[in-house]
């Protein structure tokens, strides 16, 4: 293959263990619609806790006054919305109790990847780190675009600062660069590192992502 | 044209009069570098106000935190880096007080273009106005990708609420359409509606984005 990209192979630890983006398909989190009896007791009670209109859903909003990162920053609305979108599985707009166990175990994972790769305990992923990161993931970024993303993703810079990326924009950070290499990879039937796009499909593929 | 997307003409109100996106060509508001004198003394007061540190330069985070939006929430810090991006023209990952002058002016000139279009007067903009907005912009999406538009850049959702953009995120879908399209234009050299990219040139041109 003559273009860099997620090349398959060995799955480390991306996405995080029994997850699937978009997943709707048998053997999904969401099949067998679990009774709320099977729901860990703690993950009931974080649920009525952002829930807090009682509406028995949980919105964007409520779920972004919820998420915090570990310099007590909010997740921004994009990350929000990533999640949402990966997780109101019934397409209601909102996140059921069900959909919120799936939700919640996935942001776990992620901060078990996200605590993987900061090995320098700063509780933000840099620029090394984060290129080591979508090594791990098997995503081949091409080098002049790590400053691209750097600039991009980081959620602190400036003069004389180290840009550094924040848990939720790390994580949107990778779901999107493997998003979009995966889409380039389904648009590229030949494999020869080129695709021919129109105009709808190429507005379609950017702005559907994270 | 086979096409949708920018088509050109007259450009009514958009880009702001006055500006062109990263632009340091001759004619450019950063041309002649106009001493402190030049500028208006209440600009020079917000810009001291903004710049809490005290440094003579203003971060994306100082400027993510004096920018609201007319329901009093904050700026995402992606529109804050579009900013930034436009106006730090000397690249030294900060603003200085005459890159601020144009930045001031550039938001003054959104926020007329977005009151505009808020018909309604709800200090947000419904689907229905954004779409008359790129209209406005000589902006043409596909009618399917509205949808897909109106997911990814609204500030409110959730079943019942209809999807609505504040002020900052309005400003950023409005950019980012225009950027795409005009790549997609860049691209498309013999005007038949398809484009051929390789994977480097790809992710650069969608991880460049806002």
């Amino acid at each position: 293959m003559a273009y860099h990209g997620y090349q398959g192979g060995a799955q480390t630890n991306y996405p995080p263990p029994g997850y699937q983006y978009g997943n709707t398909a048998p053997g999904g989190f969401t099949r067998g619609a679990p009774s709320m009896a099977h729901i860990d007791p703690a993950i009931q009670g974080w649920f009525y806790a952002v829930d807090t209109d009682r509406s028995g859903a949980i919105t964007a909003n409520e779920l972004q006054k919820a998420l915090i990162n570990g310099d007590w920053s909010p997740f921004d609305l994009d990350t929000v919305k990533l999640l949402m979108n990966l997780f109101d599985v019934d397409h209601s707009g909102a996140i059921g109790i069900n959909e919120f166990a799936g939700l919640w175990k996935y942001i776990q994972d992620w901060q078990q990847v996200f605590r993987q790769h900061d090995r320098d305990r700063s509780g933000a992923i840099g620029i090394n780190e984060f290129a080591a990161a979508l090594r791990g993931f098997d995503l081949d970024v091409p080098p002049g675009l790590l400053t691209i993303v750097q600039w991009k993703y980081a959620s602190t810079s400036g003069p004389g600062r180290r840009p550094e990326l924040t848990f939720d924009r790390f994580m949107r950070a990778s779901v999107t660069i493997r998003q979009l290499s995966e889409t380039f990879q389904r648009l590229d039937t030949d494999r020869d590192g080129w695709i021919q796009i129109n105009y709808d499909e190429f507005m379609k593929t950017v702005l559907s992502l994270p």
